[in-house]
């Protein structure tokens, strides 16, 4: 049998901790943040949630791929958001899916399509189910078909030369990796949801992935893109670099599901890191952190990990020992590798621009990898820091039973305006908590003209009102996000919760393109409605 | 008095070599390529031009930033192909703009925009008028005003901290530079047009640059892009990075005036190099040098230039003496270049690269530019081919008055078909020119995943019958390209010339999303009509 994935939260029915270890894990979790113990509450189970009917009665010809019994409804109800968990532990799903469809290929995705405009259903493309910003959430006011594409998970071609491969858009990290591994290539995008979501998913959303330089987004890796739009099948040639028009890529890329299902790419790979290069330096401030970062981002050097953790942050993970809150120095975390080359000169360099600016080299570690969240780099110097980024998840579940509440904000701006957002979504983050609470900060991708910060907020949360605790948070970071200059979303997408401050972003002629593009490919406006674009 | 630019070809009119000096030149130039000899011929000088008169007349309002004399007209009228050069060298000018607008600022740009709209006039956005694709060409059918943006010409505000800049869409490269380097930064984008292209040109058409890898389109520097279109301005926040939907600025990238006209945009800045390494490596044969370029673009040595010239081209622009044809080894022509750190390590693993792979390593040069066609980079050991590069299009001028038919091809291509690809264009341009000519190749820029191949075409001319020469050679080569499974153009753009094979090769839905997005920002489908679609 299968193993199946447990109908709230993270990971599998069969890995979760039995009801005595989440009590003893949230009791200690409260203590370690410094919380007032509180009950520790249980999920509502599976077979006492309370299911609207399924509006939708699946065309013969496509019963085989289509289920409607609650598990599944439940499982593609939600993404994996805060708000998501809350829903799902209190039992409470409004708006599943009438069906889920699962195609076993683009023949399948063109039935099913076809099937939702007949039946003016929306079409919710749906890849890990990671999204935490409503990506998949079917829309409340009519039926909904989630089109799950996770049986499509097969790498289909490898042009060794070029080092690229086509893989089906379901294949989930760990799936593909494996695959490519046969053939000693690697696509190395490691987002934290890696476990989990696909590479579909990754390009519809543009996913950050493991490269906190150079290659960031899950854009970069993409060569091209297949997909079915309402209207047709919208594929693009295989090309190294093009200037024939606006990239036809870059308009899929990112789209969310509301211009077509994509079911395969071509994506550029990479030889297995045989060098790797990792360090850690220590800085007095995050400020003086983020100049070596910003120094290092315009080096050239392109290390492939370059994280800076403030004080609060690199000991709640555990990566540096927790000390006094005010003491706590920031930490980088830095890390080379290359498949090709020795990496001394170049973590050299970089080490030399952390003394420049006041950094302490912690510790160097030539085995270990410098990889991010790269789950195969375990037990190394940084190894702390990337188990608890990969487990934070796992994590979440306990904290929401402990009654702590746990959201993350992330956005990118440019050098000049860094430090002044940091500072004033830190403020405004701790005044919508009203004092009790935890706002730690980390830079999770630097470039040349900018970084991405990344909060995290945890504090006690106000049981049993907890999306209107989530909706004041939500608008008071994105608030002072948009203020001080920087992107709604660096790589957790749009998708319904953004909404509001990316209706302010985008260019108004851009978003008149963008709903005239998507009428053209969607007359009928059946893909995934609501996100990105109103019809 | 501003210098003037000539009436046809390239360059200013007081730089221009006597009738003598082409005499001499166009004997010596059918020498070398062992062309018979053949009169030269004079162009039609201006002032014997024919020119339809305006049609259109401008509002009093916009009378002082309109000019309808025939120099005005005549500049105009093409860009800078070989098409566009035999019309003009014949005086012919069937469809020059009615009107030339010269916008001061940005509200002049709405203001024409508005006119043309009322006045149902095509309006052709003009930087540096370098198109060899027919993309600033008035199309026949209807009044024109051509909008020449080379009075926006400055940098407006440099953030030094992100190392960005915003600067105005009509800066050419000198004037662009020029203003930079004061702040000690600079663009590094220079493609062959440098000298006459602007900032707005680059972007709209995806121009390529001086980078042979990473780097390659000016896509990669541009942080957010300000256009003006006929229902409003569409402005981009700067951002270092997003994942907030589809990128806008993407879709205006590579738009060729159909969309908008791009007023400003803030861009990715560098320090100015101080460290630079420069190789020439001899390769036995075009396809071992090909191997050895794939290795380095793969090996994430990230070299600043990286072409590899066949035989035939080295010894054409002079960077390796001329020997019997079928000896002539591919030479390449590497280089790195830093502002921050020492080359050594870098550059002796790419020479070792070059080594395992048949390479024999003619100089190095320590001192010397790795740039491309860098213009400031004269002198060097490299200085022969970049000085052939940028005098190409002087010389070429003197190539027509001779009789010599001169183009080139250019596509970027997977490395698995690469081999292919060039063996095919080679075969089947020699097959078109009947015999009588010469075919060169080089790689002008490196992908991990392919390369971007470039054909230059010499052979006498059928003189009076150019057109249909061209036209030949054209579908000849660009279907050769298509069958190879390259893409239409790697850096010269679509405009018109392109249309046929570029249709083939953009997705359909795309094409309907684009023809959708121009309609709802260009109801009346003023901007570049013909250009990427059709109404």
């Amino acid at each position: 049998m299968t193993r199946r994935r447990k109908h709230w939260g993270w990971g599998f029915e069969d890995q979760q901790p039995s009801p005595e270890e989440v009590e003893a894990a949230a009791a200690g979790a409260r203590r370690h943040l410094g919380f007032a113990p509180a009950d520790v509450e249980r999920p509502v189970a599976l077979e006492d949630v309370e299911l609207r009917p399924s509006r939708l009665d699946p065309p013969s010809s496509l019963a085989h791929i289509c289920r409607t019994d609650p598990y599944e409804r439940v499982t593609h109800s939600y993404g994996k958001g805060y708000r998501d968990l809350i829903r799902a532990f209190r039992g409470r799903f409004d708006s599943p899916p009438d069906v889920v469809a699962h195609p076993a290929d683009e023949a399948d995705v063109e039935r099913v399509l076809a099937w939702c405009e007949e039946a003016s259903a929306a079409a919710i493309p749906y890849g890990g189910g990671t999204s935490v910003v409503g990506g998949v959430e079917p829309p409340g006011d009519r039926p909904s078909v989630t089109i799950d594409l996770r049986s499509m998970d097969r790498v289909l071609e490898v042009d060794r030369s070029s080092r690229a491969a086509r893989i089906q858009a379901g294949a989930q990290g760990p799936r593909l990796e494996e695959q490519l591994r046969e053939r000693e290539l690697t696509l190395r995008h490691f987002p934290q949801s890696f476990e989990y979501s696909t590479l579909g998913g990754w390009i519809a959303t543009r996913a950050g992935g493991h490269y906190a330089t150079l290659y960031t987004h899950i854009d970069d890796f993409v060569e091209s893109i297949r997909a079915v739009t309402p209207r047709g099948v919208w594929e693009s040639r295989r090309l190294p670099g093009s200037g024939a028009g606006p990239s036809p890529d870059r308009l899929l890329i990112g789209s969310e599901g509301i211009l077509g299902v994509i079911t395969e790419a071509w994506v550029r790979l990479q030889d297995v890191p045989t060098h790797k290069q990792s360090a850690a330096v220590l800085f007095d401030s995050f400020e003086s952190g983020a100049r070596a970062v910003r120094a290092l981002s315009q080096s050239g050097l392109h290390p492939s990990n370059c994280r800076l953790l403030d004080g609060d942050e690199a000991a709640l993970t555990g990566a540096v020992p927790a000390g006094p809150a005010h003491g706590r120095p920031a930490l980088l975390v830095l890390g080379f590798e290359s498949a090709d080359h020795e990496l001394d000169a170049a973590m050299d360099r970089a080490l030399e621009l952390c003394l420049e600016h006041g950094g302490r080299i912690e510790s160097e570690d030539e085995e270990s990898s410098g990889g991010g969240a790269d789950p195969s780099a375990r037990g190394s110097a940084q190894g702390a820091w990337r188990d608890a980024f990969l487990q934070a998840p796992y994590l979440r579940d306990t904290l929401i039973a402990a009654g702590i509440f746990v959201e993350t904000y992330e956005t990118a701006v440019t050098w000049d305006r860094l430090d002044a957002l940091i500072a004033s979504v830190r403020e405004r983050a701790r005044e919508a908590l009203g004092g009790d609470g935890i706002v730690t900060c980390r830079l999770t991708h630097v470039y040349p003209d900018g970084a991405a910060p990344y909060f995290t907020v945890l504090a006690p949360a106000r049981r049993g009102d907890e999306l209107a605790q989530w909706d004041e948070l939500k608008g008071a970071t994105s608030q002072m996000i948009e203020a001080g200059g920087g992107t709604i979303t660096h790589h957790h997408a749009v998708g319904r919760e953004h909404r509001p401050w990316y209706d302010h972003q985008r260019p108004d002629p851009f978003a008149d393109a963008l709903r005239a593009a998507k009428a053209a490919v969607d007359p009928a406006g059946i893909l995934n409605p609501g996100v990105l674009i109103d019809p």
